[in-house]
């Protein structure tokens, strides 16, 4: 197997790393992912690392540019599943994640992903309703 | 990786194969379907098998056997993502996948649940609305 699969969830891309991702893997997710963005349109990427039993800094490097690039393209990235074991590593190694929100599962990526699409248009209609 | 995650989405299971499964890894997630299933109450499980580029005879049963199961816990099953040529040998190895739904894509799945879920409801409101 040499891609990882990205399903598409309404305006959502989904991933789940299930394998423990090498460097070239990693960085042909990115272009993947970034490739599905914007061909789908999609506002949020949400990349599940439950499976994850390491991750390295240049693994977590990756997510930070995935991130970096989604949101240029318009789409928030939201890191989820991660295990205790590899937080308590990213934070010993000093690894930043930039720009990386992550959620305990994907329901709560979802949930987090939904509040952050949805405030800047409900900002909008309530300025149109005040005026 | 000896397992394969088993994604919480709302009511939803997604499972996202992304090995050829081997049997026994296919008989674990048989196993760890169903106890899911039975733990979060979930109404649907959604099986992406986009990355397979093979499926046999003892993996059909398998699938089978899940959809089966998952219909004696109250749940739906719908295999989403199948490649063509997977197709192709399903039917040429005279396969039934007797009881599994399909869907071209996971949006399309989750679209095909909602409507299965729903549709008893609606039926029980309709009924009420008329007496």
């Amino acid at each position: 197997m040499d891609q990882i699969p990205i399903l598409k969830i309404g305006n959502v891309l989904l991933v789940t790393i299930q394998i423990d991702i090498h460097d070239r893997l990693a960085l042909a997710l990115q272009d993947s992912l970034t490739n599905r963005i914007a061909q789908t349109g999609a506002r949020g990427v949400i990349i599940d690392i439950s499976a994850v039993e390491m991750v390295d800094s240049f693994i977590g490097r990756v997510f930070a540019n995935v991130a970096a690039m989604s949101r240029i393209l318009d789409a928030e990235t939201v890191l989820v599943g991660m295990r205790p074991e590899v937080a308590i590593t990213i934070v010993e190694l000093g690894m930043s994640l930039h720009g990386v929100r992550t959620a305990l599962n994907v329901d709560k990526g979802l949930a987090l992903l939904a509040d952050l699409l949805k405030s800047p248009i409900e900002e909008e209609t309530h300025d149109l309703t005040e005026s």
